[in-house]
């Protein structure tokens, strides 16, 4: 099977680009992580949040997108300093996007860089980019069952942040019923509730951070 | 670049099969419609309420997912024919997967065709697979920027469903705005909005099937 093989290639290209990227990060003691989820699920509030609470970091954020430059004006405009990646069609982004990136800041040294991937909940799995962590968002309006129909991301990943919990009761999500369903698709995975509109628990994905900060250090 | 031809090659077989499925539905008289959205937009939910009010139409379901059949077994609860099929991994059905699936329901004659395709709202517009129209959901919790960030599958659609309207208040979706964003992205894109719960305006989608019906006839 050609195909299958091309992407053996690929993949493995890609990993040798995701080690020298960690290797850049690891000297300049950064840590960084990759967000990924669906379209819409609050991958750019979660930065923003993060942002407001984080304020003695020093952060990067990189913006993976299909096209545009929405999210990263946002990004803009809280004075940070951010990095749009048009992936010009591609689904994920890869370690090689992220390594050109880099040579744009390659004097400067960030305590976190935040990777928002593009909005998919399946290709952004199967390539890494070099950073420390791997972050899914669900979003509640999405429904609990996300897990069982798209189980890698929920096993690649080292923390599940749920999202928009202040629509809980308009969409039906059920708390006990998507932990169940967690308990079948990987037990181990951590799991936060937020809401980057009221705010609600951003200080225990911030905690979180902090943690994995001391960890790398 | 190597990657690229591959993809061509992988491109033009997937249009030769289409081809194939094209033919064996119009010998049928049958009108195939090709469902797209990001995960958890309500494409089942929507399915269901057609089937609902589509009574004396013979319908086929065709439910893709990467993994599991939690939404083949809603539909088969409604007593409606379906298939599931996995694509293990893969991020959207291709013409060769319905082209399999169809050696399954040779002697069976269906008015219409739903096809669920993956939760994506990128792979998916890339495989024709010999439908005669594609339709994509947004809901309105995924936000109305979403045609500037992932713009071909508003490009290469037929219809847009916005669903989940009885949800615009509490989610900030702003219908203005999004017909301004669609203005630029694709102004012939006819859209109705639609909520799989409350079941308000589904009659007007249903209308929409019936015209394209008569208009394959």
């Amino acid at each position: 099977m050609e195909k299958i093989e091309v992407m053996k290639d690929v993949l493995s290209a890609n990993e040798y680009m995701a080690e020298q990227n960690k290797e850049f990060f690891k000297r300049n003691n950064t840590l960084v992580i990759n967000i990924m989820s669906s379209p819409g699920s609050g991958k750019t509030s979660t930065i923003v949040r993060t942002i407001e609470k984080l304020n003695d970091y020093k952060i990067l954020v990189i913006e993976g997108d299909i096209a545009g430059d929405i999210d990263a004006q946002k990004i803009d405009k809280t004075g940070t300093d951010v990095i749009q990646i048009n992936t010009s069609g591609a689904c994920h982004l890869d370690a090689r996007m992220i390594h050109k990136a880099l040579e744009k800041v390659k004097d400067n040294k960030y305590d976190l860089v935040l990777i928002e991937n593009v909005g998919n909940l399946i290709c952004p799995t199967s390539y890494n980019l070099g950073e420390d962590f791997k972050v899914v968002i669900l979003s509640v309006p999405e429904g609990e069952d996300k897990p069982l129909k798209y189980p890698k991301i929920f096993q690649v990943t080292d923390l599940a942040l749920i999202n928009k919990i202040d629509m809980m009761s308009s969409a039906d999500f059920n708390m006990d019923n998507f932990e169940k369903i967690m308990d079948k698709v990987n037990p181990k995975l951590e799991i936060i509730s937020i809401s980057c509109k009221t705010g609600e628990n951003i200080d225990k994905w911030v905690e979180w951070i902090k943690k994995a900060k001391e960890n790398i250090g």
